[in-house]
């Protein structure tokens, strides 16, 4: 074998990268369940649908288009312009490992912002206009927020904003682009009531929800880690560690503060507490101390109680929290870096130069983001239409755009004999 | 510490093997619960069993036996003949990882090639002979398979065959082997109806199979890659960007051809599709440009919701569409082998000679693996019986043969006490 | 890029244990769906809500005080003293890799310790006092006896014990805390009859429980084989393969033994044979041949069909077998060590030193983590109460504790409008 010091440090960094894409790209089963955990049972499949189209389709989209535009050779500051379909010169991005490498670790993070989306629209959106949505939001929406924070020739690069593995460029894309979403679509029925007064309408299986945030927390030892794009950069570990206990963190606030408030832990919000922890630190994890990593992902469990409430007052009617989640906590933890950065942030003597760079960043991405989300739903709802009908909403989206239901059949666990009721989107009937 | 970098590069290659290998072994909890999911709940435990004995008695049986006419000394380019239980000198097969590591990858591919076939006998087979079937499988139809396109020594790695990551190693000799099984077996009661028209016999949990998928196509990321038995070769980025866009394609190719076939998109024809896309695309991931690669995964995608119905027409009644997957895109991808690859494709002025040699491979193995597991099942039919009674079909096989429901009690959420009602296979009462 | 010899090796052995410890930490979610398929649908969410707890409480208190206790500077053989919040110094570790990575790994292990436990309370432990138990496992109860065995100054080291990756110091410390817990508890209501027979209160999801063992298994990969906290390390594919050859192994004997004594393969006993081969080699993974560890876990396999009802005899309900699969075969499989290990095994010319250095050690800390588990629930028990009352019982944890069902709506499919019938925690009204 012929092998150098050289290869060897390519080879290490690849299997990492690698391994961690593998890791990022398994959070869309994370994504899928989550939510569909967190909705009824009549819209679940089609939740869980949306998000398979984000693996399709919006990796196809990224592939043709939206990584050039990301990574391509800069346009001005603002995007790229090279690399469509993967092919071309990317000697300007300076990677020791194969672009291919580099390449499938940014694939699944454009079909994550697209997830997060995913989410706040249920229970009322169409699915063939998502998916228009989802190609657009991989193609377009987030390479060109990528481009700016994350292309050494970006305009927020330049300034020296931190983002390490998104808390902006993922988490907040993704957040308020949910925002424009549920605002262009409006609540569900029978969320509002005309008093103002807010209906629960209940999570129908709290395990697969669990089960989302497992698999997303587990992904999450990827998406930080492997933000540094390499196996050899001595500070993975230490990110491996302040990810991990701003989860923690997030997810004990989040039960405690809901026990202290509410009379009783609330397993969604310790839920989405946990993961309002990661999504706060995601910015900051190879910048800050593991103790100020605890502090972030506390106040990110406490910030996401406060923040799912303060929505529904606006009716922007989220069902699973993503706007809390990662557009709140995407957020704070992008100004988190500001202040608990060891170098730079105002608590180590940085003073508000850091601080204000976030800042700049994060409203930039985030009025990019929201008014181009903004712009697509609204188009697509003054085109092909974007919401489902009052009768479909309520026989549910299962049914309607699928024509089967997630939990099939009347009785699971019927010793009868097959009865034929219904006809099967290919015209077989149904035994039910 | 005393190192040189030939002990590095086998450490970085036996990081990378066994990661992989848990990501393949990983699997098995797919093809459960795809398997499961696509079921009736009344069959459903049973079929996870099966899949659970895959994991168990298949991978001692391969351990055992199957491992040595995979890889043994070679005799005559047919079978291997040294190496039972992992004893013995493996020098002839050049591996600079531990003979362990090689052994716990293929060890995992193995059991694979027992999962696809389980689900296409699912709610109709007996249990204790599926035992039987795991375990010839795994110890011989599958290993001399392998052993003629692995080996190399193998006659048709002589021959310059070219199936990277087992298009058709793995997926085809599973799917033309359940072929078999489900012509031994026959169709489940209440499938065709004497018009000759079909029912649907309902997926009970969507949301099961969907996991199922999601955890197949993470699994994927150390399938294919993980071939390389390299982490140092410098393909293995490129070949997880191939294996993703394939995925990609399937996946969008099933949900868009169902969507303009039948009206709504099928989300079982998104999975499936996803799937082919996977099974396609691996005996050439290695070989061909991610932009044939979407190709390979797009036809893929659609040739598996026109292959679900043929396979109707013959009354081969595979409930979860193993074969059209597994048989018919793991043939397709072996052939497209001969088309897309840069070096000997059709397309690439290769000519014919390479899309021969995949030809005859895919042929001489598709014939063995259908005449093996038809012979197997065959003979169990003929003495220990293969399938339950009409009666315990109508009843379902999670009772019949486990003597406990998936899913417990009549009421899930039932406030009220215990209500003994039966008795358990140890003679406990059972509570409702 | 300036790289030598010595931060290549680093590098290798910090990717290897980082996604080693990301494999282990998602046996959390192994550990959570597993006991909550065990059990009533009724207490399901409260159990995954406490396994909950131990990722992000657990984690946080192995941060604060735990990892200090286990790994900083020794006192006496007995406990460390140093290193609490992570901060201070640890040459004394003499690590390559960086302390975070090391921690990370070490405190996915804490926490299992505490999931281990969760499952033998399940249905009845209330949840705020399993918060203080968590917290004192994996601060004070855990570390300490892992500081004998594995810290280089812990007296069990000094003494010679071997326990690889932990059937002492995680499964025995797990399985043997759980039975104190039990016995301060008290069997579920309606567990046993006055007549001394014993009910089956039946697991609600057996597919829920398949899928955490499944993920178990899975995480297996990294526990076992990344405790030799380096990818470097000649025998880690060794490692992998007497890890997964003991899995197989229970879980064939779990099946078959079922079959031929109770007329019917059980699932519940399958999946717990698996376990309880991982657990019993898990001693003795590093040390044993293949063949002996497929005899290991095969004896495992049986010893666990055999202990659960040796358990319930003793009326210490344990609802997931959590005492008989850790408890027991942890210990069985720490003595293993002593017989079938290659160098100092009784079966290998090494007579009955090793072993008895191994009964000492498993004693002691048996002796430890039970009478500790006892005293701290005993507090618990005579200061805020560890029990729910009957009635809450009846109702069942997941609405007494939490407020809302695991499954939402009494219809999943329901095709109606929303009907309002309770109130949130957040006194939101409630559709079901």
């Amino acid at each position: 074998m012929e092998m150098d010091v050289k290869s060897l440090a390519i080879g290490i960094d690849t299997v990492w990268v690698l391994l961690c894409a593998a890791l990022v790209f398994f959070m869309e089963a994370g994504f899928a369940f989550l939510e569909a955990g967190f909705i009824r049972a009549k819209n679940s499949l089609n939740i869980v649908m949306k998000v398979f189209m984000d693996c399709t389709a919006g990796m196809l989209s990224y592939f043709a288009i939206g990584f050039a535009l990301m990574y391509g050779l800069d346009k001005a500051g603002f995007f790229g312009t090279s690399g469509f379909f993967l092919k071309g010169d990317f000697s300007h991005l300076g990677l020791d490992i194969p672009v291919y490498a580099y390449w499938i670790f940014q694939a699944a993070f454009a079909v994550a912002v697209a997830s997060i989306v995913s989410g706040a629209v249920a229970e009322r959106m169409k699915f063939a206009p998502y998916i228009i949505y989802t190609a657009v939001v991989c193609a377009i929406i987030y390479p060109i927020a990528g481009h700016w924070i994350w292309s050494s020739d970006g305009w927020l690069y330049q300034l020296g904003m931190m983002d390490f593995a998104g808390s902006t460029a993922v988490h907040a894309v993704g957040g308020w682009s949910a925002l424009a979403a549920v605002l262009v679509l409006g609540p569900r029925l029978g969320k509002y009531n005309s008093d103002g007064s807010v209906n629960v309408l209940p999570a129908h299986n709290m395990h697969l929800a669990a089960l989302g945030a497992f698999i997303l927390w587990f992904g999450w030892f990827g998406f930080n880690p492997g933000s540094a794009l390499s196996g050899l950069d001595g500070n993975i570990a230490r990110i491996a560690v302040t990810t991990n206990l701003a989860a923690a963190a997030g997810g004990t606030m989040g039960t405690l503060f809901t026990m202290f408030r509410y009379g009783k832990p609330d397993p969604s919000m310790a839920i989405n507490g946990a993961l309002a922890g990661l999504v706060a630190i995601t910015a900051g994890t190879a910048f800050v101390s593991p103790v100020s990593a605890v502090i972030i992902g506390g106040i990110a469990g406490v910030l996401v109680v406060l923040a799912v409430p303060f929505f529904d007052r606006l009716k922007a009617d989220d069902p699973v929290g993503a706007i809390a989640v990662h557009g709140v906590c995407g957020s704070f933890g992008t100004l988190a870096v500001g202040i608990f950065a060891e170098e730079g942030g105002l608590l180590y003597g940085g003073g508000l130069q850091l601080l204000g760079v976030q800042a700049l960043g994060l409203l930039a991405v985030s009025i990019w983001a929201f008014s181009m989300s903004y712009l697509v739903f609204y188009l697509i709802k003054k085109t092909v239409g974007i919401r489902v009908s009052a009768d479909e909403e309520m026989e549910g989206l299962d049914m309607v755009e699928h024509g089967i239901p997630a939990y099939g059949g009347q009785n699971v666990n019927s010793l009868s004999t097959p009865d034929f009721g219904g006809t099967s989107p290919s015209g077989q009937k149904i035994a039910i």
